[in-house]
């Protein structure tokens, strides 16, 4: 029935490709680039939405909506914006069965359509901070695509404040960062390293990006999330004012943010196995699959009892429970299929714990539970099953972060030779903190000559820059060297 | 400061507009007929749609995301569907800089990119019944537009359903019937009527369409929400077939239904008044503003000490009390606005419970306690304020909803005379009950006539037609003459 699962060694791709959609979480579409989220893939974002807008609103940033349509000329009102974003544009040209006065683009991100009711709502100093998030659909015209990491259309979460200062606007940028790096890891057991974009990769518009980056099971980066200082950008091209508290007029400093539907594949990157999807609990709506086996005919109602007992066990269990979520349960009670068949298929889509029911160990009062990502059968006395449960997803959740995290570290590497650099990249790859001049010129030989890119800069603890006495990785020089990490990525 | 109101009496869609501005549940944007949904307006959008969510999945329906844009020529497969839709439709004809080799229309709604998928995922029986429903946003180019009620650009939630036979089509249709009328009343106190459509009104595409009907208090009608059932129209022309038990292939049978971010203009015009909006307790993520007195200087910290004890004592209480959602409490500490601006801005924007803290009532240990929906100030001693506060919420929710049904019946009348429905129709206006002999050219005759339209037609416990033995109301023939509800609509 199931087909089979490219190994991760064989090809690191295909075996991505198949996890996605074997597992059912995504689906290529009739429309180049655009993808079908299906049930599989769109509960986890459910959930990572749910836990993210808990986040973000805690922090006072309030939900909107904004159109999807942008007026092509207000994408031109900011210069580097608009070169940045012209060319991925869809545009719509006819509407209502005739050709339109003015074109619009889909957003391809809202700052612009933002900011022409930023301009109209605020007045002065009081209506300052200006918190709001959007979550929507956005569409950038991609040449290449990959199911989750990079398509046409995706889904996302865009904030977009307003701050009477720099410095505020800046405090928020950090702040938004520091959402995300705890949310990526405490969520998606994805550790992430997290620093400044150099000036090549940031935001087309912002003074100053910056980004969370994690290490990929292949080695590669994949940039999470980015959180932009638009300083007043935006607001001079749309003259969003506000009258402050010195009875002068000034621009409003202004941030963006976001997070998309590549988190999906990201965490499918970091955890999954040759198996299937290994789904980190807290992003899981079933928790736990209980497959009763229903081999002899005379023990099948005893079986089936139990399997219902331990369920309901299980789900009272979640009031007294410490767990942040309530554990979902299913028992899979479907005669057709061999119990062999239903482990394939729940390893396959990636239930955290699978409970076998069978009579021999019902005799022992006992049941067999394994976890998903160790795959190692326990048996459990029945009564204590639920406590268990609840201490092998806790677990769970913690290793999968630990494991990530000790695989990241041991792949990252201090490199301060270019020559070793161009070999270490190639072979064993990872990521390589080197020293960098902060010359684009450098920074373009690098992507140039290895593909590599510099992910971030890192920071210290007050976010500035870290200096390197060493020279340049690629042209030496000491002046201005700033450690930075170099990785290929996605 | 704030601005007035228009009443009601004066002039019903001024109003409207004014409190949807006023109380920031919405704004105009530059894009024509596009709204944007301001944090006021899209957090009853939220709350609105969790509840929606809980009772879509409870029928064993699972979430999905599809393409927003559809390719022209999926469009053109049904021949009704297409004839709806394509005046209404934005068109892309240029992405990534070029001109693209087919067009896409942004989606008016989805029945075309599902079915091509439901193609592809549906192989045989086991596959049945596909359960689907999407969050998403549409476009639909209006010509008239008013917020929430019809826009460019809305939310809203798109269930497809695809099932082996025309008799569970039939089901899952009525299901989701029920589904959004216990929704509409219980969540929103809004009253429907539920009946089929005449041909005339009923979906493009669709064998048949179920809808409910509120009365907003200007005796207009609102169409709420719609469920189809699209028989096998769509799935021949996407040639959505599966392998049945009797080894023969046979085409499904689909329903599709939605309700969008009109529900939200049907709320508002169902039970707010001359001073703002009134939310039903169940919508609102504030349900209790605590106001205090800050006049008398050597008072102060204790009135501000007691509004946080109450607060407290309402969101601890929120553990043990029987409600179906968690009380949110504000305080409001600005000493920059004086008490009276501050109730006319929390009734602005529909808070349900005031709560005034002052001195001379803290004296007699108690506080008032002000229902938005009544506006009567009650005292109420500090130590029963948690349940009091509970049951005034609990009450108020059945109150608006009772209110709402007795100016309904109260303004729908049984007529059976076509000049005395002309006459009555403009004045009192209403909903009017009368027998239709189902001929179009009688229907098409009152719209001309008359402005007023066929909700929908009645049904009997087994959802037949009601067989009526009057005359039409139009022609006055007898024969297959049936009930319908007439009525002025949005």
């Amino acid at each position: 029935m199931a087909e089979k699962i490219t190994p991760r060694t064989q090809d690191f791709s295909e075996w991505y490709q198949d996890i996605v959609l074997q597992a059912k979480l995504a689906d290529y579409s009739p429309v180049k680039g655009c993808m079908v989220i299906r049930p599989n893939g769109y509960s986890i974002w459910e959930m990572l939405q749910k836990e993210l807008d808990l986040r973000i609103k805690k922090t006072g940033v309030r939900n909107a909506y904004f159109p999807l349509l942008i007026p092509e000329s207000f994408l031109k009102k900011e210069a580097e914006h608009v070169e940045g974003f012209a060319p991925q544009c869809a545009v719509v040209t006819h509407a209502g069965g005739k050709e339109l006065e003015e074109k619009f683009v889909i957003r391809p991100t809202s700052e612009t359509i933002i900011n022409s009711m930023f301009a109209k709502w605020i007045q002065s100093y009081r209506d300052l901070p200006l918190l709001i998030n959007q979550w929507a659909n956005v569409v950038r015209w991609e040449m290449k695509t990959r199911l989750f990491l990079r398509t046409t259309e995706f889904l996302w979460q865009e904030g977009h404040t307003c701050h009477a200062t720099l410095e505020e606007a800046e405090l928020e940028t950090r702040q938004m960062l520091r959402v995300y790096a705890d949310f990526a890891e405490e969520i998606l057991a994805m550790p992430v390293y997290w620093g400044l974009k150099s000036e090549r990769e940031k935001f087309a518009g912002a003074l100053r990006t910056y980004c969370i980056e994690a290490m990929m099971q292949d080695k590669k980066a994949l940039q999470a999330g980015t959180s932009h200082n638009l300083s007043s950008n935006f607001a001079q091209a749309f003259e969003t004012r506000f009258l402050d508290k010195d009875g002068k007029q000034k621009l409003v400093h202004q941030t963006s943010w976001g997070v998309s539907t590549r988190l999906i594949g990201g965490m499918i990157m970091t955890h999954s196995d040759d198996k299937g999807l290994v789904l980190p609990p807290r992003l899981a709506s079933t928790h736990v699959v209980i497959v009763p086996i229903l081999s002899n005919e005379a023990a099948k109602p005893l079986v089936l009892e139990t399997c219902e007992k331990i369920s309901q066990a299980i789900l009272e269990s979640n009031a007294v429970m410490s767990l942040p979520y309530s554990i979902g349960v299913h028992i899979d009670r479907d005669e057709t299929k061999q119990p062999g068949w239903k482990f394939h298929e729940y390893e396959l889509i990636g239930i955290p714990l699978r409970i076998e029911v069978g009579p021999r160990d019902l005799d022992k009062n006992q049941v067999v539970i394994t976890r998903r990502d160790e795959g190692k059968k326990e048996f459990i006395p029945i009564s204590t099953v639920p406590s268990h449960v609840a201490s092998a997803l806790a677990a769970m959740q913690s290793d999968l972060l630990k494991r990530a995290r000790d695989f990241r570290d041991a792949n990252t590497h201090s490199v301060g030779n270019y020559s070793e650099f161009k070999q270490k990249i190639e072979n064993p790859g990872g990521f390589f903190t080197a020293p960098w001049c902060q010359d684009p010129v450098c920074e373009a030989k690098v992507k140039e000559e290895t593909k590599a890119t510099i992910r971030c800069l890192p920071l210290d603890s007050s976010y500035g820059l870290i200096s390197e006495s060493a020279g340049c990785l690629v042209c030496g020089k000491t002046e201005k060297t700033v450690k930075a990490i170099f990785a290929k990525s996605y």
